[in-house]
């Protein structure tokens, strides 16, 4: 299989697979009508809509949007119409679950849910993005961009895992981890050069996932070949990082939307940890990004 | 004034004010005479150079730099020739401190030596850099991305205060100050978002010198208008920040690493808080960048 190095090529991909079914909960909005389309005649995705029927259809219409390939099943009301779509993903009948006009506290509430919804107990849940920069020569796995706040080892150790397993979707064997931080010392001052030891020495005991991974590291050590070389610190990630592991929230999200802004960044994100992938997408999205999202749940969702 | 919005422009403006002395720390450095040399060929430094006088002189040849135009004084000693750099401006001889080949940690303790150094008692240091893209109209001054780990509320305050006064100086008069956070919810689960309400209240309470100031906010309210209006969120930001002050160190630098990679990114740094300017340029620092930090530095030692 090609290693995927942009997000077009994602979109390709899950073209040359099977249709992937979307359970969408309370899917009256416009946003995501929009993108939901998109990849609908794309030919990747099979959508079920839950919610008000007459409110998808009336907004189809002004949309100009042929909803005859749509599944709608119409519910009266958020909580009910999220959790039959959690449901669906839960008992097989869909592939992706997809946030649509619902709140997005009630659609966690249903996602936990610790009998009926779709994260096994004690497992982390995380958000990664991938995101593509003109700048850079292959996709950047962005961990943890949304969910967790502050994240402790064990949290930072199922970010590794779950970055890891995404690039190897995206055909990267032996994927490149970078253990982001200020700079590349191991301090007591920051717990997360820590923990990032710990990671490290750990990957070499094959305790985690194989990668190539170090840390702590600055983002030159990480993503600029150059850098590296005047530094003069041997890093076996060589300034080719494919994943970037965030010490905060605070880091993660000022990073990636600076990439947004002001270097014409793309990016895909997904939630992880569930047992089937789930789309929450912002409104603020591009609809590039919205259709990014869709094809990486639908990536994500091969077994 | 007019106000100054790209690097160039700053470089200009420190051409038409009178010419500063900065006495160089350690001066045996190919890196820091080259952007030395190019500061003095436009004329707006006089360089005092404190160090190795063979290993000066036998490096500008090596450059083909004319040293004539420099002031150079001979020590045997590192640390003896940072004591008497810092002497030098301590007592009004020179206008800017600048490091030269000596270690940091040597350096900076000449800076903060109590009796003989820069920094007033009880005065918070911090770092912040004028950072210019091609994709934002106007300059950010990004606080702090070298010297505080995690600031509290006292540093926060102090951030604020130095940002202020900064773009002040690049003709700014009533700065925007964006006070970054991963959203704009108030939570006791970030502590940065406390601390930004408070500094919101105090400079409502003109406790603080005169800014339009907000935060909690994300990236995208601080600088992006078309995101303001998505979602919907009234602030007087109004997505055209001047100055961005970030919850952590692990935040700064990895975000304007980004920009300077991914971005086109050039920056000029300083550091704040001393009774004079001080530059503590890095090795990976474009050539570009190092003009920009001397600029920036004659530019704030202005009275």
């Amino acid at each position: 299989m090609s290693t995927i190095t942009r997000l077009s090529q994602l979109v390709e991909r899950v073209k040359s697979l099977p249709k992937k079914r979307i359970a969408i909960a309370v899917a009256e909005d416009q946003n995501t009508l929009t993108a939901i389309n998109e990849a609908t005649q794309m030919g990747f995705i099979h959508p079920i809509m839950l919610g008000n029927k007459d409110k998808i259809i009336a907004l189809c219409e002004h949309e100009k949007i042929d909803y005859s390939r749509f599944e709608i099943l119409h519910f009266e009301n958020d909580i009910e119409a999220t959790k039959e779509a959690v449901r669906l993903v839960r008992e097989g009948m869909a592939d992706v679950l997809m946030k649509g006009l619902v709140n997005t506290d009630k659609f966690l509430k249903a996602v936990l849910d610790k009998e009926k919804g779709l994260l096994p107990p004690k497992t982390v849940m995380s958000y990664v993005c991938a995101i593509e920069v003109p700048k850079y020569k292959k996709l950047l796995f962005v961990s943890d961009t949304a969910v967790l706040p502050f994240p402790d080892l064990d949290q930072k150790i199922a970010m590794v895992k779950y970055a890891v397993n995404m690039a190897n979707k995206f055909g990267i064997e032996k994927p490149k981890v970078a253990l982001l931080s200020a700079a590349e010392k191991v301090s007591p001052h920051f717990q997360s050069t820590l923990d990032y030891a710990a990671i490290c020495k750990m990957v070499e005991r094959k305790q985690l996932p194989d990668c190539t991974i170090d840390g702590p590291v600055d983002l030159f050590l990480a993503c600029d070949p150059e850098s590296v070389e005047i530094k003069g610190i041997p890093t076996p990630l060589a300034g080719e990082a494919d994943v970037l592991i965030c010490p905060s929230i605070e880091a993660s999200n000022i990073f990636y939307k600076g990439l947004m802004l002001f270097a014409e960044g793309e990016l895909a994100g997904l939630i992880q940890g569930t047992i089937k992938p789930v789309v929450v997408m912002s409104r603020s999205e591009s609809a590039k990004s919205k259709l990014y999202c869709i094809a990486l749940s639908c990536l994500m969702s091969e077994e």
